[in-house]
């Protein structure tokens, strides 16, 4: 048996975080996947350079983004299951970690429930990742010391979760909240967060076209943030925003700038 | 000019996310920016193998481990401005992601202070991985739509944060938890949390050695938690914790058991 070869009939699904789009953010263990992989099924937030490091592999987009076609999910799991089952080494690359939305969890139960063999292979989440970039630590000292991420996809996953918050208690990061930014902003409002709180919307975290809107929840409610575009951003609400503009060479004026200020 | 010089006098600081310890769950970046740097800065969390890729390095510890002594934070943005500014290449190495806890927030407003150009390598947080390794998703469709990551080093770091909280709304990641584990368990039971809350600690995450206590708020509360052992842990707090054992090879005994179930 040559050493590329699984050694049973047998083989294995992977499921992999992509990190939050520069390939460079992968994993090592990400990119070993990657390169061996016989197939690969990628969510639509998964930047093209990534996918195309799977180079010997069969590559197939399942979807997974909001207003678009995408894969059902029992396709998805019934075509890792049959692949692994012929002998394929399988991964399942989503955008972030694999286990912070995005379904994977669903996914590892369905495989365990078909006794195929599967790993984690966690990732850098743009919850955290793209903040970062834009110059904004989820936490700091004297400023934030927790932080909550949300899924700002529909009110009824977000609305119970700031319904239990205390307003400004933490740093909120919401992610695919783009399209519902007012309607949270205004929600936010409506449970006491303080209209002057800061706010940014980051999109395309760790990208080359990335930039970054920053303002107010008030702003945000009244329709004044950025234009819904369709691309994925990631929403931090909280006063660690205000730290961009001493960490970075942006001003201070509310609006459109670089979002890779402190990439790499 | 040879190709592995810095263009100026002037070098860099990268402030770099280490991951939860095995070092294939660097990213790439991180890796290459060890295997350039001319210094490395590191924390006590911070594993002997991913250390040891710097090869090139001086490498140093500079502490920040609970109960250790630890290079005072200004001596450390000394020493990183410094090597900086005799042109070499620093990697401030932190575990997890820099910018979750860990001051690195602080260090960039350091550094940026003194016009030493620096950058931000996100890595992988064990805040997400340390569960998702031991086979606890932080959100699952049904189960929990969001998790808050919170500091349990220090009651001023967590009591503000939970008593902002509504018990059980979200997933609730605790890290730097295992000395204070009573303390954490009992607070959250007097705000409301019910006893029977399912709970989790997990020691070395990603490390062969790692190993995961699984129980309730009631049995940490009432000190029957696990030996507050010299390493770091990570406390997970709500119904998530019970797809572990959907997940994995492990009864629901509560108790010790594997930690790298979902490993690679």
């Amino acid at each position: 048996m040559s050493k590329g070869t699984p050694p049973s009939g047998v083989g294995k699904v992977s499921l992999v975080g992509a990190g939050p789009g520069d390939p460079q953010l992968l994993t090592r263990a990400a990119l070993a996947r990657l390169r061996r992989a016989d197939l690969v099924l990628f969510d639509a937030l998964v930047s093209a350079e990534t996918v195309a490091l799977a180079r010997r592999a069969r590559r197939f987009p399942v979807g997974k983004r909001a207003g678009r076609p995408s894969m059902r999910q029992e396709a998805i799991n019934a075509l890792m299951i049959r692949a692994a089952r012929r002998g394929q080494r399988v991964v399942r690359l989503k955008g972030g970690d694999p286990f912070v939305f995005g379904r994977g969890g669903e996914e590892a139960l369905a495989l365990r429930a078909a006794g195929v063999p599967f790993e984690v292979i966690p990732g850098v989440s743009a919850s955290i990742a793209a903040p970062a970039l834009a110059g904004i630590p989820v936490t700091h000292r004297g400023v934030a010391s927790a932080f909550a991420v949300v899924s700002g996809h529909a009110p009824a996953a977000y609305e119970p979760v700031i319904d239990s918050m205390r307003p400004g208690a933490m740093t909120l990061v919401m992610l695919m909240a783009v399209g519902a930014q007012q309607e949270i902003a205004t929600a936010l409002v409506t449970r006491g967060w303080p209209p002057a709180t800061s706010a940014a919307l980051i999109f395309g975290a760790s990208r080359a076209d990335g930039d970054t809107w920053t303002g107010t929840l008030a702003a945000l409610a009244r329709g004044d943030g950025p234009p819904p575009e369709d691309r994925p951003g990631t929403l931090v609400i909280g006063d660690v925003v205000r730290l961009r503009a001493a960490l970075t060479d942006e001003d201070e004026v509310p609006g459109f700038q670089g979002s890779r200020v402190l990439g790499f």
